[in-house]
């Protein structure tokens, strides 16, 4: 675990605040004794959710706004200690049907909040949000962060754009950055009520719903997951050891499951519940990535990182959790 | 030489077409008997220059528009045969100092042009005039298509995910495109007003204004050349050619030489002149890419192409041609 003194004090910008990992990584911060700022424009098809950080709303500051607009991101970086660029529009289809949206979301608000920090706080410290998509369909498997990038669709190649700038903001101006590649998360607080964060989010609330889950294809796709305090963990490492300046790094599962195994696993620990194969959708079909499963031996050996918790368990928590609040996620 | 017959009545149309790539290929085009439309903007700091079709203007219909635009693409792109995708920004310091305007221009207006192809003229033939920008500092020379990308700047960011787009669109919704990866490319009707269509236009201007040359650094750094008029052949065979559906090409140069040689071969033929050393200008530095030239063999050994005009033939007909219309370019 992080020691807590290096955040003790600390003043931390989250963007994408009111989401998933933002939020969770937001109120292990202000446990920690950071003093955060969560921004978020709360964009209905996007993760954020006011309830999320339900019991800290007295330690943790909010601030509604567009990372996109570059004025407000200049007050907002000012003064920061750290940064945690985690505002982004997540779902693969929603990028194929809008690309224009996906692009100012995922690469122009980047520009924005870089250009920020460039000008207004050049000495802050930048974790940056980025996702195995940037890999495309697996020429191997496990894929380390030497395997080509070749996206297989708009939101794939728009945060691997979002991805270069950092680096480039970090070789060129000196900006201290990291890049984190992550897989499926998942845990308290995502979104459930559609498929737009991970398959996983819909299938938890059709079994709490009593649902049959729908598994697409023959369901013998190979994927990782990770908990979403496993994350948070790994983006706290990055914040506050020198080595992650400047670095590139795969987040990956404890083990691989194919989605099947995962769909029986998840209906084991619910007690009941149903799974149905149905075939792909071709708009799916046609940007599916086929196996995908990380090598993150790099960031363990730079590091010391490796995922925590075990997926039963995380699957466990993750269903208790959804089946206490479900009234706030859908 | 391409196939006249390929091009006869052809309806084709050209983005960037008022410009030094742009133009050239119209005119080739419209002397093969093609019906062309030139698409521009005309934005001052980029290529356009409207004596550019100079003779031509009865057989080059001229639209004046931004791809930025996606209804008037959509309106461009219908009933044609043959799209020439050219238009972008080129200046690496531009990109650098207003990385908005780039993403705009470079990246922005490829979803505006390929969302007008796949939703109003699926069949059209696309090439896209990518950059060697993509790969950044060479990891060796000279650079083949496989050479991980790892562009230095702004634009070559932006150029690389412009690409990705143009493959992206071809495996997704099977339009038909050819990306070609350009190096420096010089010859008449280039933007000779300042650097931003590489440093060799300047050199022509001052040359002819009896100024001394500068070349940057050491003046040791190699590079490769293309004639424009080899770049258009290049252009012609991939969009007649079906073997280039889906393909990324380089283009390279017969020969790769040093910048100092350069200098002193271009004073030769210009019976006189001077050039000095003059360490880099910082801005310009941090995003030098030291040497390159481009490994063609692939595009050669596919299509047949290979670059066909000496540099000291191409250095000199760019010449006698600023020399007699240098009115018209500053």
């Amino acid at each position: 675990m992080t020691a807590p003194a290096s955040f003790t004090g600390k003043r931390v910008l989250v963007t994408g605040g009111l989401g998933f990992i933002g939020s969770t990584l937001g109120r292990r911060l202000a446990d920690l004794g950071a003093h955060v700022v969560l921004v978020d424009s709360l964009i209905p098809e996007h993760g954020a959710n006011p309830f999320n950080i339900n019991g800290y709303e007295d330690r943790l500051q909010v601030s509604i706004g567009d990372v996109r607009d570059e004025f407000s991101m200049r007050q907002l970086v000012r003064d920061q200690d750290l940064l945690f660029n985690l505002a982004g529009q997540t779902s693969h289809l929603d990028s194929m049907a809008d690309p224009y949206t996906d692009l100012d979301i995922n690469v122009r608000s980047q520009i924005s909040i870089l250009e920020s920090c460039r000008k207004h706080n050049p000495d802050i410290t930048i974790v940056y949000a980025s996702t195995r998509q940037v890999y495309g369909k697996p020429e191997y498997v496990p894929v380390d962060e030497k395997h080509p990038l070749h996206p297989t669709d708009v939101n794939g190649i728009n945060k691997m754009a979002g991805e270069w700038y950092h680096l480039l903001y970090h070789h060129v101006y000196g900006l201290r950055v990291t890049s984190l590649r992550l897989t499926n998360t998942y845990g308290p607080r995502m979104r459930v009520r559609d498929a737009r964060q991970t398959f996983l989010g819909i299938w938890f609330r059709r079994l709490i719903e009593r649902a049959p889950i729908e598994v697409w294809g023959d369901g013998t796709q190979l994927r990782d997951f990770n908990y979403v305090d496993d994350v948070v963990e790994a983006m706290l490492r990055c914040a506050s050891d020198a080595r992650a300046n400047g670095r590139t790094y795969n987040l990956g599962g404890q083990e691989s499951i194919d989605l099947v195994h995962l769909a029986q696993q998840l209906v084991e620990i619910n007690g009941g519940g149903i799974y149905r194969l149905i075939p792909f959708p071709p708009d799916r079909q046609r940007i599916d990535i086929g196996h995908y499963f990380a090598d993150y031996s790099l960031i363990q050996n730079e590091l010391g990182w490796r995922p925590q918790v075990e997926l039963r368990e995380g699957l466990a928590r993750s269903l208790a959790y959804f089946r206490q609040h479900h009234a706030h996620y859908w």
